[in-house]
């Protein structure tokens, strides 16, 4: 792990790193700088932790300059190099120039680095030399391994950085043709593709491994492909992981690696033994329940009621009821929940197997949800997401009800219904969650990113990211408030919702209505735009506006669905899928989040 | 006012801009659809407040496209011509094409537009055309003219908007190739240059006029000159404005079209009488004093007297005193202070002309600041700038004390000091004021935008703008706090501070310490750094090191610099800049926001 990647002292950053099981550092210099203590110090604080400095970074501006120039470059080498020898650091990281570089030819660079490798041999130490991908002259991978080849030093190799190769294009396949022994050091990024300049999209919006857009199992392959048998190290500057705790970030952090270290694992045919595969895992392929928890229920069971559920009963247990309508069940939760507004609380998915699954988030080391449970009850494995929610797995049952409902007693037999289970969940995140939690499911799930988009709402623009499993068994959007409404709202900044999948939308809200059920009231001019855009007949829209259903299109089908107002902190979605519509009513949202704040 | 530009529902929307002075809105369709009002209702509030309804937009996807799809592009039209009647609105926005044209072909776009006229003019309506920056086909707004000229249609005309035509670097020369009453609207935003996509740009980081990098003076006069008299309207699509509230956002876009009228009256030879420039003045010339506001300023005092300061005395009528060191004042305020921890309350800034800034603060609307004067003292002219400071001016001396400070009595004689006046003030700022607070220094005082850089420190990323003064007298630095760090700190986020300028800043450094003070101390790391990187003796180094004095040198010159510990909310610098140095110590700063968290 590089020290710029997190936030806090250095000694701090120490401390978050060995706590997340890393085996060494990499010193960024501004952190060495700002810190109290001196080099001795902080290498004896690395050896008690029992984490190797494994490189010092970083030098720029070292070649390709005018002789002058690189004679003041060799006096700041040398200061810097006595300053690695105080760390016990035998590793810097020069890269390619940027600034001060008058000379574009590849003997002349050679020609300085190997002179740098000469005093650095002097001192015990390497150098890898990288090229960015905004240096002056040498900005390719490709190029510093040429100069690298060129310099024909013991010292001086290449650092690989996903980033400055991958945000450029260039095709990692080169990598083959570099020699294990000179790849010195590999730096690990991810980042999504964004269409910005590449210093400001480097500087600000790196991610770990699995979070973004580049293939970093392919990249990571190919050079343990070429034997490169030294550190893999995580160097990803984004300004949100600055920010946040230091020990969770590091926890985060330490958990790409270890899914990079599974997918290459996979990728790769004869992989190393030292690369382990997680337990095979199949994407769940249903959520099995969603839990609300309050202090007080029964204004979830009035709606609940209502819209067609069947309340079967309380749990032998615990103040726990269920609440089903064939394969949607809703758990209401009023344990341990003194002052709680009813919020989602906790998912449970269906999984292939509970137990690979289980040894899954052991491997990658999530913080585990536990509910008391009895001799005699079925188990609850789970895991508390980033946002704080708990996701339980169990195992899908081959048919019928899962054996846990057996637990509730006194129940009423299930009443017929359109409803047939559930399409989504829409989790609020805390800003500095959303990577943490993509991470969390993708790793974990083996769920996969769908889709972003931004939602206009009354406070702003909400950023949603869906997460899906293959199969489309379950749907997780993740919604991130804009920042005013999470400094506003103590809770979740936005409401989170449950969508169910309805065989007939209209006759749910029909059946709602006449049970007393009053749907979020979606406005009339809403109506009129569906008339202007859609082929709709006038019968078709009377409709829409009576039952207060919103209505989309996609390319592959429609979408008709209604919302119930909020209670507490969560929202109920009904919704019908025609055809292969495969989104979420984006067109509707922004309605119904102005209706929303007119509650 | 577009009112896709500020946050809430359509009604507040349009009672804010109302309040602010706008004209007329822009109807955003989005806003509309999401309104419980209406049309007529909507039509009558906005007739209520006084608003004309300028504009209906966007009509996407119109020309460009097979018979078929143009079909459907009539039905949709006419159905939104009829509600643009409801709402009494007879201008529509249609935007080129950027999802459904298959046809790069400009007479078939003018004869679709052309069809598209007669229909809109059996309605009453017009149609501006406007040529998106990511428009498919059209996506320059000189061949949106002449689509719109091949049309040659009394209903057909274009809309100009800055965004999309100065983003994309096109010459806003051709404007005055098109008939003043051909252009049937005009859109203005400004932008920060930044290189990234031009759709991302123009969606979430649009500025009002004056707070960005375009040259929107030019842009507008162009479109005066070429004698368009219709409205001129904002629309800035931005993530902060979308979300703050919106009665303050609209005073502040209110703001930025009255600082541009006077730029464009300005920049025209012969603008129209309608145009009114604002008073004249010239940017301040020093700052005439900065007050610290606490329940208990004896901790400042204390400081202060190490430092050199001389206490002057009390003021007459207030709980205040006041603290020299040559052109150096600074107020202590514990006036209405109960439960305040020392902060910076208060700037005062000497002007040429200070009836001029005060007019101009009236026709700017800038919120006033009010101190209790009585009768026989100096008036005190000030505005409370957005992050809260209250900032004043007056009238600069022609030499010595300025006037006011005979209103402290029982002081002693100044003490010599190499202590000369103040060299900068940094002032922290939410997130969600700088833009605002930009324009307030700007077109208030005649500031300009210097640089902008962010400083790495342990809690991450602080960006910061520095403002400064033609001449230099007077240096803002605005800096925003990394969001987790505005939302730990009640107060500011960061400590605001005050740097003092030195004639010899190693002198004032060793007469305080013979006084007693312990400067914030700096690491020994960050001295073997300044010995790697600059040519300075070991003697000079040393010397640095024994003071805690940061150093830095650029092309111009060398800082040298010191800083105190943090008292409540704000700490002191005291500089030296030897030759034409420039910068603030941007390498020194991230050192000093790690040891400041050590505190």
């Amino acid at each position: 792990m590089a020290t710029v990647c997190i936030s806090g002292t250095l000694a701090d950053k120490l401390h978050a790193c060995a706590e997340a099981g890393f085996d060494g550092v990499e010193i960024f210099e501004p952190d060495l700088l700002a810190a109290p203590e001196s080099p001795e110090e902080i290498a004896a604080l690395a050896g008690r932790l029992g984490l190797s400095l494994d490189l010092y970074q970083p030098m720029r501006d070292v070649e390709g300059v005018d002789e002058e120039i690189f004679a003041s470059v060799l006096r700041r080498a040398e200061a810097k190099f006595r300053l690695m020898n105080r760390l016990g650091i035998d590793l810097v990281l020069c890269c390619s120039n940027v600034a001060t570089a008058t000379v574009d030819d590849d003997d002349v660079s050679a020609d300085q680095l190997r002179r740098l490798g000469d005093l650095a041999a002097g001192y015990g130490i390497r150098i890898a030399f990288e090229a960015l991908a905004w240096g002056r002259f040498v900005d390719d991978y490709r190029r510093a391994w040429r100069i690298v080849e060129l310099a024909d030093h013991p010292a001086v190799g290449v650092c690989l950085d996903s980033f400055h190769i991958l945000s450029r294009g260039h095709d990692p396949a080169a990598i083959s043709g570099i020699p294990g022994e000179k790849i010195f050091f590999v730096q690990l990024a991810d980042a999504p593709r964004l269409s910005m300049d590449v210093l400001s999209w480097s500087r600000h919006h790196r991610l770990f491994p699995g979070e973004g857009d580049f293939d970093l199992t392919d990249f990571t392959a190919r050079i343990v492909d070429a034997g490169y048998t030294g550190p893999w190290s995580l160097e990803v500057f984004n300004d949100t992981f600055r920010q946040t705790d230091a020990r969770r970030t590091a926890r985060h952090a330490r958990r790409s690696l270890r899914w990079l270290e599974d997918a290459v694992s996979r990728a790769m045919p004869d992989a190393p033994a030292e690369l382990q595969m997680l337990p095979d895992s199949a994407a769940p392929s249903a959520v099995d329940f969603v839990e609300v928890k309050a202090e007080d229920t029964s204004a979830i069971e009035e709606l609940l009621g209502q819209l067609g559920f069947t309340p079967r009963g309380r749990h032998r247990t615990k103040p726990v009821t269920l609440w089903t309508a064939s394969d949607a069940r809703v758990v209401l939760n009023e344990q341990h929940a003194r002052g709680w507004e009813p919020r989602l609380a906790a998912i449970g998915l269906e999984v292939d197997d509970a137990e690979a699954v289980d040894l899954r988030m052991r491997e990658l080391g999530v913080p585990r949800a536990y509910r008391r449970t009895y001799a005699t009850e079925e188990r609850l494995d789970g895991a508390i997401a980033p946002d704080g929610t708990e996701v339980y797995w169990a195992q899908a049952a081959d048919e019928g009800d899962p054996a846990w409902v057996q637990e509730f007693e006194h129940g009423e037999p299930e009443l017929p219904t359109e409803i047939t289970g559930v399409d989504h969940v829409s989790l609020s995140q805390p800003w500095d969650a959303v990577e943490e939690a993509t991470l969390f499911y993708t790793a974990g799930f083996a769920l996969r990113v769908d889709s972003s988009t931004d939602v206009p709402g009354p406070q702003g623009l909400v950023a949603s990211r869906v997460l899906v499993a293959a199969g489309g068994g379950v749907r997780l959007p993740l919604n991130v408030a804009p920042p005013i409404l999470a400094a506003e709202r103590a809770g979740v900044a936005l409401p989170q919702h449950v969508a169910f999948v309805c065989a007939d939308v209209r006759a749910v809200a029909r059946a709602a209505r006449e049970r007393g059920f009053a749907p979020l009231e979606m406005p009339a001019n809403y109506y009129d735009d569906i008339a202007a855009r859609f082929a709709l007949s006038e019968a078709e829209v009377d409709e829409l506006r009576e039952l207060h259903l919103g209505y989309d299109q996609d390319a592959a089908g429609e979408y008709l669905h209604f919302y119930t107002r909020t209670i507490g902190e969560v929202f109920f979605e009904f919704v019908q899928r025609i055809d292969a519509y495969a989104g979420f009513g984006a067109g509707t949202a922004p309605v119904r989040l102005t209706a929303q704040g007119r509650r």
